[in-house]
């Protein structure tokens, strides 16, 4: 076979397990998923030994350090990873929920009620704790799932699906619910992106070229998600002190992430108070601030001050550096933002409220955050108990995506019959 | 300037647009299209030259009187679009609404609101009655909106557009919220389906052609619409008469549309007695009946029974025809919907409750009418007061599309000082 008729065989057998899987209740796909998690720790000395190979070859091929440890499984990662299955289980099904529901003046009875999206690709970098995170995500929402994890956690994902696979097929669930894609190059996911009618939606999770890549290839609809310039914006009428805690926490609490800050934004009027607090402080944090000419007299000079370019407005950096702006109004802070950023979440601290409702409501972003940090926007800090990743795109689902948005929609409408005059 | 450069420079106009478009109030929406209104029947007598340009040019070229029909505008349809943007005013602001709001455990409060979209691009067919239809619901949600009407409307689209504009304008409306795009040839299209960043989504309004297209080449997010194979199911439990009469009204009551039936399913303890009954009910109102061997013997012979094929059952008539297939099961209707339909709309006629359960829980389309006619799948008669379109994809909408689908959300979190440990 070839790896497209591979692909579209695994992704026919997907679409067939998603049938079977849609009506399952929540006792089921519970049961299914503490199976699973049991099963993980049960087999815990297998998965290691294929994660020992892969992270053999990382080493030989020369892999950053940091790259190797978000690769690296161990005992108690593998028994995080379980409790994770366990604490999906312990969530409500969103399944069957009624959306909406009414009478019409002719009797007829709508109800619009979530149901499984179907078949959902996920497509995602080197953590093979991904693969078990979203297979139970997508079991626990009634979609059958099809994982294409990178080339370099291979072994890792072949060991993890094999064990959870089995498991939720002896629980009853259909065998083929939870499947890797075949193949390690890129054109198993040319392939899978071009899967339109087996595969519904195809979520990338990784790199900015990973999601470019998706979104203009793929015919397969696409949730996009992850990248992340996200600002904040010290206003006139700041308290100061909290400005500099917001500040901090949003770019050095985990600088890695996309609802890290990556440009700050201060008023004029109080740069000249503001400025050479948080610089001191950031410096002293071991963050690199690139200052635009109106900020550069506030912060002190030296090796963590270089000036900055248009390219910083747009960089997002994922470590400690800070892009930093001085702006003479509200509407000049939205106009930078609009301009550069890409629509994840923009803080704004302030005590004055016509300055928030101005920046909150003519800004375009998933997530505004007001008086508190850009590290907030996150599945978990919502308290939606698990998440498949931030959408930064506008259909479907926008920000933080729990087990609410990977379902779609029926209308189920009740007569006794009517018909149209 | 190039066509390319033509369509990007209106679609950068409208992102403008947007963003000034976004905070504005129900009151002043509301009254530009008022406005709006009012205007259309001001302008009759330039709409109506126009559209005498299109209608003579389709005369020309031979256009069926179907569609000439349809291009048509008279005194009476321009009220009738007039009073469409009135209905569209009277009808709630989904903008601002809170879609869900709690406060967390650590008091940040969270609220998800309802925005527009941003830029939406339609692209339709023949109607011009379309383009007033759009903008109105555009202007509503507060959404821009690029209009690509078909070279056949094109003097028609280009004077409405003139008139919306500019009522629009004088109501305090961004001048470049409703915008026909440049050029009436493929290469327009494919440049507003490029246009990436630019524009937030697409809805393609019209044949299967125009959709396939616009789905396979978009890298614009796209709202999938219309193709309509919708089943009839008549289980062993039907109420026959109710049956016949909700077959007879999905067929025939306007055979043209998306939600008119196209499959007739009967099951085989029933079909002795119901097949006959209805199928001379067809043949008096002119259809066509499309028979597999098993119903064959049901149905009167002559020039409206032929024999079916694999194609029938995949074929969208829209027309007079219609497809007859018996089956042994509930189990075996919903296989063959799957395996045939488009995932619009099934009815089931059944006094059966677990029939009716087991058809709605396992099917996977947009609409399941139980005892009713396949043709209530509408916003109209879902009681949405507007439609932009029926959507048959499983993201962000499913089924009729009324306003609250033309929005985005956003989260608004608000603390006192926030961060996160």
């Amino acid at each position: 076979m070839t790896t497209e008729q591979e692909v579209r065989e695994v992704a026919g057998r997907a679409r067939v397990a998603a049938a079977e899987l849609a009506p399952f209740t929540r006792a089921e796909k519970d049961a299914a998923l503490y199976a699973m998690a049991d099963a993980l720790v049960a087999a815990s000395a297998s998965i290691l030994a294929a994660n020992e190979r892969d992270l053999a070859a990382g080493r030989e091929a020369g892999l950053a350090s940091g790259m190797l440890d978000r690769l690296a499984l161990s005992e108690a990662r593998i028994e995080g990873m379980a409790q994770g299955l366990r604490d999906v289980a312990a969530l409500p099904d969103p399944i069957g929920e009624v959306v909406r529901g009414y009478t019409l003046p002719n009797g007829l009875e709508v109800r619009q009620i979530r149901v499984p999206l179907g078949v959902i690709g996920i497509i995602y970098e080197a953590r093979p704790n991904v693969t078990v995170d979203a297979a139970g995500l997508c079991v626990k929402s009634g979609n059958a799932v099809l994982l294409r994890g990178s080339a370099s956690a291979h072994h890792s994902n072949v060991a993890l699906v094999a064990v959870l696979s089995e498991a939720a097929a002896k629980a009853g669930l259909p065998a083929d619910a939870i499947q890797l894609v075949p193949g390690v190059d890129r054109e198993s996911v040319t392939h899978l992106m071009r899967a339109r009618g087996l595969v519904d939606v195809i979520i990338p999770r990784g790199g900015a070229g990973l999601i470019r890549n998706v979104v203009e290839n793929s015919i397969v609809p696409v949730i996009e998600t992850g990248a992340g310039n996200c600002h904040v914006y010290v206003d006139a009428a700041a308290d100061l002190e909290m400005a500099t805690a917001i500040t901090l926490n949003s770019k050095v609490q985990r600088p890695s992430v996309c609802n890290a800050a990556e440009t700050l934004l201060v008023h004029a009027s109080v740069a000249p108070s503001f400025l050479p607090v948080v610089a001191a402080a950031l410096h002293e944090a071991g963050v690199t601030l690139h200052v635009d000419s109106a900020s550069a007299g506030f912060v002190a000079a030296g090796d963590l001050t270089v000036p900055a370019t248009d390219a910083d407005w747009e960089t997002e950096y994922n470590s400690l550096d800070l892009a930093v702006r001085v702006v003479d109004t509200v509407d000049d802070a939205v106009a930078h933002i609009r301009r550069w950023g890409s629509g994840h979440t923009e803080a704004i601290v302030s005590g004055d409220v016509r300055a928030v409702r101005r920046f909150s409501s003519r800004l375009d972003s998933a997530a505004v955050m007001v008086n508190a940090s850009t590290r907030f926007t996150d599945g978990g800090e919502f308290g939606f108990g698990a998440e498949i990743g931030i959408s930064t795109q506008k259909l479907h689902a926008r920000g933080p995506m729990g087990l609410p948005e990977m379902t779609s929609t029926t209308y189920l409408v009740t007569g006794d019959g009517h018909v149209r005059q």
